[in-house]
């Protein structure tokens, strides 16, 4: 077994640059400075922002888990959600939602430095707001599930986990897991071919790829209850917000359609990136209310080649969608699925968001946000 | 044992309602909403925001840790930090750092929905940048600590903890730890003598109690590697602003001079809020280093009460201060210990840049940064 602690940070980062063969320099996990990041050439003016929790409940610990005091509560399956409002004449707001992994940083500033989705949506007059998903990040997570294993104490999971780890299934669901920085990101991410090579035209910003591997912390959706908390929470915040769209990436692709499920009142909208999975098991009510809500599902390049992780592709993920889209299509909805690929933007990864062309696609789907939403309000 | 899972929310629920007789609402958990958030009168322009980590490194970890894919690496103790920059001529940055399992949350937006420090610096012409510390929040921890302990490995920690848990000191170590929502909260950050019950003229917003334990998620420092990573990224940050105040709070209390002794070239002036420690083990080498960066260090009211947590005081930890502080002052540094209550300020607690009077107590410090920081620059 080889342990994390065994090996410096001196002698990782060096096989780090032989493994990466000059794409990615030496070091690179340390390398990003704050003058790397670029300042926007105008100033962005709000109306408000900040932070708040949505959800959560009050549970009993023992003295064990508590960290100061005897016997006591805790609240566990809140939601963190930050939010900027800019100035003016307002439009839909948009609510964000991280993938497996890693946490709402996701749509904050690049991994090269440069504006996220976050800032960008509210310069285009959304007010925006950014979550990290129960279980992960300043949303946290209940220690009891990890707690209670170190007791001995029984704590199967009390759901079913979606997320897969080839090799690995007996060890999923007793801890706390990450994404791996070279099978895990680079090739099921579609940076390119193998650790270390990037597609021709590639998007992504591959000389950037240890600040990506940096977000990835430990994720414990599989010590959640079932149903994840985090969808009561999307439903409640997009009701508070009295109408939102919903964009999800990856692992959490389906949120916005189980959310609007619980409560389809504040779901304007729903624009799916590379969702992990669209669902097949929604029965032909759950399609019918699903179909009121304009989606939208957005793939990028590279879709049939090998993700390092099983025979599954990618391209496999977006025929499931296709699927699904002609389900909702067939009850009278609203549905757009599109591959930017077929659109002539080529190299995108599956961190569309973090990709050199990220505005490019980010304005593609404003656009279809005017055109769906707020032209039919 | 009482296991967390075994209570439903509504059950604890109303189970807090009964105990905080009235004083809280039964059912607080989760009753903030977005509309008790209070919006800012005027605009806030900013000249540049966003996100970025500092330091971390890489390490190998066995298939069972990774999410995605086999044998791989991941990168720890990266430090999260979030950043705002305002227009105009900017004063010295400040840095914000949190205390014992809490994130950088708690400078934002307060538990009863006001502005919070980190706005409010920035609104001061104060570039302001807030940290997760490494083994929390978006800055993650390395789940290694946890699976080894389930997989049986050995994994004592590799240095001391200053945290004290009273009643469950062999558990401590094992997990991840948060603070308990009563004692843990309510005496021990000075809320009022027992549960439910608040101080007379209490600053803190206790019908917002439910809030902030929302804020308090799982604590890993136990199981960072000594020395604290989190110092050397603030070293380093410090010094990549080229000068910065350090505010550190509770747990955090000593992180700015310990940054300072690994390098005190960033390191502009040290504002400690109610440390949990002034540490007595500085050599007379490293008091001679320290006492050239001015310091505030500031203490709220009702300093003597029983924390419910053993027999150590809040005045106790200010009289370890008032010691560190009479050898910076001898070694000819220039150093300041305020306790609010001494000038005329009641009720304060603990969070002190949470309480009803946070901007006030904010004056205060901006007016020392700009006596013995802006003024002799």
């Amino acid at each position: 077994m080889r342990l994390a602690a065994n090996l410096s940070s001196r002698a990782s980062a060096v096989a780090l640059g032989v493994v990466l063969s000059g794409i990615v320099p030496a070091g690179t996990v340390s390398a990003q400075t704050l003058k790397s990041i670029q300042a926007p050439a105008t100033p962005l003016v709000l109306k408000d922002r900040g932070s708040f929790y949505v959800g959560g409940r009050s549970v009993e610990q023992k003295a064990g888990e508590i960290l100061l005091g005897p016997d006591d509560s805790v609240t566990v399956d809140q939601m963190y959600v930050e939010y900027m409002v800019p100035v003016g004449k307002a439009k839909i707001p948009v609510v964000m939602i991280h993938g497996a992994g890693l946490s709402g940083k996701s749509y904050d500033t690049t991994p090269d430095g440069r504006m996220g989705w976050f800032e960008y949506f509210v310069r285009k007059s959304h007010p925006t707001y950014v979550v990290d998903q129960v279980g992960r990040a300043r949303s946290g997570f209940n220690q009891a599930a990890i707690n209670n294993r170190l007791s001995g104490a029984s704590t199967a999971p009390t759901g079913s986990v979606t997320l897969t780890a080839p090799g690995a299934p007996a060890a999923i669901g007793q801890g706390a897991f990450r994404f791996g920085d070279r099978v895990g990101v680079w090739t099921n991410f579609r940076f390119g071919p193998s650790f270390g090579e990037a597609f021709p035209g590639e998007q992504f910003p591959v000389e950037a790829v240890g600040e990506l591997s940096k977000q990835a912390i430990p994720d414990l959706t599989s010590q959640v209850p079932q149903p994840n908390p985090t969808l009561k929470a999307l439903s409640d915040l997009a009701g508070e917000l009295e109408g939102a769209v919903l964009i999800s990436h990856s692992q959490s692709g389906p949120f916005p359609m189980d959310a609007a499920l619980i409560n389809p009142k504040g779901v304007a909208a729903i624009v799916a990136l590379e969702p992990g999975a669209c669902r097949a098991s929604y029965t032909d009510d759950q399609i019918a209310k699903l179909a009121k809500i304009p989606t939208l599902m957005v793939f990028g390049d590279n879709l049939g080649a090998p993700t390092g992780l099983g025979a599954m592709t990618w391209q496999n993920r977006l025929d499931g969608c296709r699927t699904y889209a002609a389900r909702i299509a067939a009850a009278g909805g609203k549905v757009d699925l599109v591959s930017t690929a077929e659109r002539g933007i080529r190299g995108n990864s599956h961190m569309l968001m973090q990709d050199r062309n990220s505005l490019q696609i980010a304005d593609m789907i404003l656009k279809w946000i005017d055109e769906r939403v707020e032209r039919s309000s």
